[in-house]
């Protein structure tokens, strides 16, 4: 993955061969990806590859890689994207470099950059590549390796594979500060909502908030605990289930800033005051967390940090350096605001009648 | 400004200088944007080469130019720049197209792109370069048109010198729109939140309530048009402002969405009720309109649509087209929802003893 000089030594595509047992053209028909070898002869060639350590020399040996990285978001119109794209632009700034972006992800099924960038990147060079919110598959990941370009994931959606450097927040942390500051106030009946049932990010932060409720040696009930995948109507719709319960929550957990926008949203449609009558905590610290009315209390997830975190990795490695061992994982902070305060002392719906008095429907 | 071939066909430096009565090298000057030439001088090549019709001989004439624009944005981390960012990836994928993005302009004085960054672009090539809300100073426009880079504007903060291609929003119709659905809705005591005074997409808005207001009979108020600068905290000020007037206004129109967003801040504070107390429009269509509780009925400006046609009209160029004659002005669109109301039949210091009721104070 190195582009520097001297090339480390290494074994030549005649000892991989001889070790593969197959002719020399056929290793290096492997070595370029080419597709016309059996998948059985791929496999030994691969493996023999991997034993010996095998170096493929670069088709181009620039002295000066272009001095341009590409970053890969998965949606650029999300606040999300613009914290990434501002902590990736000022450190390659720093760096020297200027950003090529692509949102060539949208266009594709289950985030995966399209085969035609990935050959005009091929084609004109790069100093590597940062994939925000992606999610790469084998493929991908042979490519990138074949072709010697270096990478690191910012947040990616599943643990990619070892080796792959990979910047993230303390998820799991950061949800067990959210739940204990409820817990702090006084609030037992804490929902969560979380994003995806089975991605890194919001399983960790599910497991954060389980962990803090098991610590204050409260079970939560299966009934709190609900998936909205990251979206903001369907955590709208999560909330109304939840406040359509015997007993509803008193604190809801929001496991991403836009899911608590639709909490705030479906609670507005039920009458029911922020933080009067419910407490609401969001994860990520986006820029809406801070236009809301009451702003959100939230965890704050360095995402600039992290940006600039893995491109300074990625970095390193264009110069030669190893990949990162494990995933970095940066700390986040609870960021108090006006979203939460005491449970009321009144059970929920002993408190329907007063409340009918203060009903501002808002027009929806 | 042509980078393609073959060159239309036109008069020679030499039937140029001879129409404008100079020598060669004194046109050359003119056509080089060197400063050593007389105004008058200067002024009578320039006329003659518009007349003529004069093409300049690219210094570089690349078959191929390189298949990247640059777009400088002023801030990245913005919705608005999300909107534009997308906007212009998506119309350059089209194109075939890279982006690079630069957010340089937050780095510098004035806005303005610096210096080491136009060197760069100059060396690397480009088929072109938007600016995003930029403010160019005549150096710049100078350097741009002595590299041959072609270049648009998109929602320039000044208007930019003729001749020079920049799509915006209708400002002034649109801002007509919002101030007539208030008075459709019985409000006559409207207000505005202005934007920079100076500044083109600020002034026309405000000019588009004081049509409003006029073709409605109704001469606007001096202590109701303020000015917040586009600055959410500044906004929120300029509403206390307003709502301790010894007659406050019954809605409020905020020249951008942000504004709009101090306007709920400082009226929760104030313990009125969106819209039932006092209504609001904004102006962008930004994502957080959605957000807020209310949503906010706002003046929807096409900032993908913009962005996209800006890039068009830089590709056109490049090909050799001439630029166009005037500013593109793309419609708008009043977006309804659910910030505004007919206003209380009775005044507003009266409703105070009422109001208290309900005060939700929403913890600020």
């Amino acid at each position: 993955m190195t582009r520097t000089e001297p090339r480390p030594a290494g074994p030549t595509l005649a000892v991989v061969a001889r070790a593969a047992a197959v002719s020399i053209p056929t290793a290096s028909k492997v070595v370029n990806g080419r597709k016309d070898v059996a998948p059985d002869t791929r496999r030994r060639v691969t493996e023999a590859l991997d034993a010996l350590g095998y170096v493929r020399r670069p088709r181009l040996t620039p002295r000066h890689p272009p001095p341009l990285i590409d970053l890969v978001v998965h949606c650029l119109d999300s606040t999300w994207s613009g914290a990434v794209l501002r902590g990736v632009e000022e450190a390659a700034h720093e760096a020297g470099l200027e950003v090529m972006i692509s949102g060539g992800l949208t266009r594709t099924r289950g985030g995966r950059p399209e085969r035609d960038w990935l050959d005009r990147l091929a084609l004109r060079g790069t100093s590597g590549v940062l994939f925000n919110l992606a999610e790469l598959s084998p493929t991908h990941y042979a490519w990138l390796e074949q072709h010697r370009i270096p990478y690191a994931m910012i947040d990616p959606v599943l643990d990619p594979p070892p080796g792959v450097p990979a910047v993230g927040a303390a998820n799991e942390r950061g949800a067990r500060s959210a739940v204990e500051h409820l817990l702090s106030l006084g609030h037992t009946r804490i929902a969560v909502v979380g994003g995806y049932r089975r991605k890194q990010c919001s399983s960790a932060r599910v497991a954060g908030y389980r962990a803090a409720m098991a610590a204050a040696g409260l079970r939560p009930r299966a009934e709190y605990v609900r998936y909205a995948d990251f979206d903001t109507a369907t955590a709208r719709a999560r909330t109304h289930e939840l406040f359509a319960l015997p007993q509803p929550p008193t604190a809801v957990f929001a496991c991403s800033d836009p899911m608590a926008l639709g909490i705030y949203q479906a609670l507005a449609e039920l009458g029911l005051r922020i933080p009067q009558d419910v407490s609401v905590v969001g994860f990520d610290d986006l820029p809406e967390a801070e236009w809301v009315t009451p702003a959100l209390t939230t965890v704050r997830q360095p995402l600039r940090e992290m940006a600039a975190t893995a491109l300074r990795q990625l970095l390193r490695m264009r110069d030669g350096g190893a990949p990162p061992g494990a995933r970095t994982e940066l700390p986040t902070r609870l960021v108090e605001r006006h979203s939460t305060a005491p449970p009321r002392p009144l059970a929920h719906d002993q408190r329907l009648g007063q409340r009918s008095l203060c009903r501002t429907t808002h027009g929806t």
